[in-house]
């Protein structure tokens, strides 16, 4: 019984705009260290899976991108989504790969554009994660411990009582949608609540016949594609019955509705990236609270996240700002408000000027 | 007996860094409408004078920039100072080619970077310079009429009784230097200060006598150049005199001495446009104060200066900034320190990051 590990790379985000870009959104950044978001995911994996079980998924206009950062995977472990249907058919897709390859594996799902910075601790929630699920049909999530009462999350509510330990595991009550900021506030005075991390484990069984409960259009589109995997009507079949799915997350349909979840909590330095300002506040500052990347002149600023790409970046007398130039773009931003560039995005979007997205 | 008119457009200044240059100082920008500062200055002489009395005096690296932007002027009234030296070897050297052409001309001196609103008021108040300079020994100068205490001028403080009108035209009674605002506020309540604008107007003859009498050593070099024009030794003439020069401005080595200064009292809107900030006043906003100039979108942006050259600039939430990119490099500052940009400039310098400047 082989374990295989799946990382979601189909996002189009455009939260990091102006470095994220319709050609390289953000899992393709390399935001923090030396590497891509999407090669610190594969990294993380490493200790744990051997490079023939981990798959990709991701959309076909950026999988030479990611041929590229990862040159390391089998090619064949590429799964490429001819069309973006976000959660449940790009898992549902990976689970009848999976299955092809071996029935009763177990499986793991990851984000591709997350940070995470505790290696052990992340590491012993998955081997707890992976205990539970494999000789089961639970769907097990990692909820991370919230250090704030961050609106931008969705949050999971557990029962009172653990039902393992070490790292403690919890059976779901709930799934919540991102809260307003009271509702979040209670949320973590309560200890019961966990933000959404996007990790799943469960056997490969387990999530297809869930699919098939609760998704069963979708489910009869991926056994059509699992009945073609390896032959010449492969790629077509993809497209056509991709293009004709709803688009749905994981959570809504399937994870909201099933009562057989459990929770392994996890602590170990999670931050979904979310935005300029989050990148800023994960990352290491000088006294004056500056993080800068690239050439910089600066005089008299405080507490900005300046990151030129291949220009001087000159400041002079301005605080709390976010900075960022790339390409042929410069933003200025409130540190407080990073998460409304998609705002400016749809600006740009709406002026006819897709040569800066 | 002709009239020549000399703008000075030797100047280096990096106050408009990142658009100035030190292959385009400012004289070359075009900062407001759709002619370059040199441009503008040239095009407010052309009623008063054909292109063939106006001499450009420009530093060698910038000549051809100057031919360029100036195309109608004579090849022959381009002056080249091999070497800048402040205003007075300048003005003598414009003198000397006067005075060889027409020794009883008078000459008008203008900065070739300022900025000039009410064309009709300004030529009165040449003509009216002209008028009293053209049959005496005098020095006149035109003072600016302050519109706020400005600390970034020099002032100069007329007597009481105007010895003519319509412009009024007084005695001088001294030349002061830049004040501190106490001081600056005081000069502007008495009425009796006007802003020293650098525009003069004199005989020739005046001018060089002036210099034969405080610059002796100025005058000589400038004998040795005068001789030479024409001739084939001219080039090497000027390149050895204009490097063993004192650089010295005519404000401190003549004016502030002699007892013989009118002036004009000016007031038909000019600014000399001295930093980012200044231009910023000068420029016409929209409703939330926003005076921005290329591509641009933006949110909740109040009171900015945005000038983008080939990017596009997207801002959200900020307020009171000057942002502004060209070439390589991307300048963003508090709009009411853009005075400083020079010590942003001295930075680069010290960074050894010449690609930049």
């Amino acid at each position: 019984m082989k374990r295989y590990a799946v990382i979601l790379a189909g996002g189009q985000g455009t939260r990091f705009w102006p470095e994220s870009r319709s050609n390289k959104p953000k899992q393709f950044l390399t935001l923090i260290g030396n590497r891509s978001l999407i090669q610190q995911s594969y990294d993380r994996l490493l200790d744990l899976f051997p490079p023939n079980q981990v798959l990709v998924v991701v959309g076909s206009e950026h999988l030479d991108l990611a041929k590229q950062q990862l040159p390391d995977l089998p090619l064949e472990n590429f799964l490429v989504e001819p069309i973006g249907k976000n959660t449940a058919p790009c898992i549902g897709l990976a689970a009848v790969h999976i299955r092809k390859r071996d029935p009763s594996a177990t499986m793991l799902v990851f984000p591709a554009d997350h940070m995470i910075q505790g290696l052990t601790d992340f590491h012993l929630c998955l081997d707890k994660g992976i205990q539970w699920a494999s000789n089961s049909d639970y769907l097990v999530t990692i909820g991370i411990m919230p250090s704030r009462p961050d609106t931008g999350y969705g949050y999971v509510e557990r029962e009172e009582v653990p039902i393992d330990n070490g790292p403690p595991v919890y059976s779901v009550k709930r799934f919540v949608e991102k809260p307003d900021l009271d509702t979040a506030m209670a949320f973590v005075k309560s200890g019961r609540y966990y933000w959404n991390s996007g990790i799943f484990i469960w056997q490969v069984d387990s999530i297809l016949n869930k699919i098939q409960l609760y998704l069963p259009e979708l489910y009869n589109g991926l056994i059509q594609i699992e009945e073609n995997i390896g032959t010449d009507s492969e790629d077509v079949v993809m497209r056509t019955v991709f293009h004709n799915l709803e688009a749905i997350s994981i959570d809504y349909s399937i994870l909201e509705k099933s009562d057989q979840i459990l929770l392994v909590q996890g602590d170990f330095g999670w931050d979904d990236l979310g935005s300029w300002g989050a990148l800023a506040d994960t990352s290491a500052s000088d006294i004056q609270g500056m993080v800068v990347k690239g050439d910089y002149v600066g005089i008299d600023n405080t507490d900005c996240f300046i990151h030129g790409q291949d220009v001087l970046i000159a400041a002079l007398g301005v605080h709390d700002l976010v900075i960022v130039q790339s390409g042929n773009v410069v933003l200025v931003c409130d540190k407080s408000r990073t998460q409304e560039v998609r705002d400016l995005v749809q600006q740009v979007k709406e002026q006819k000027m897709e040569h800066y997205i």
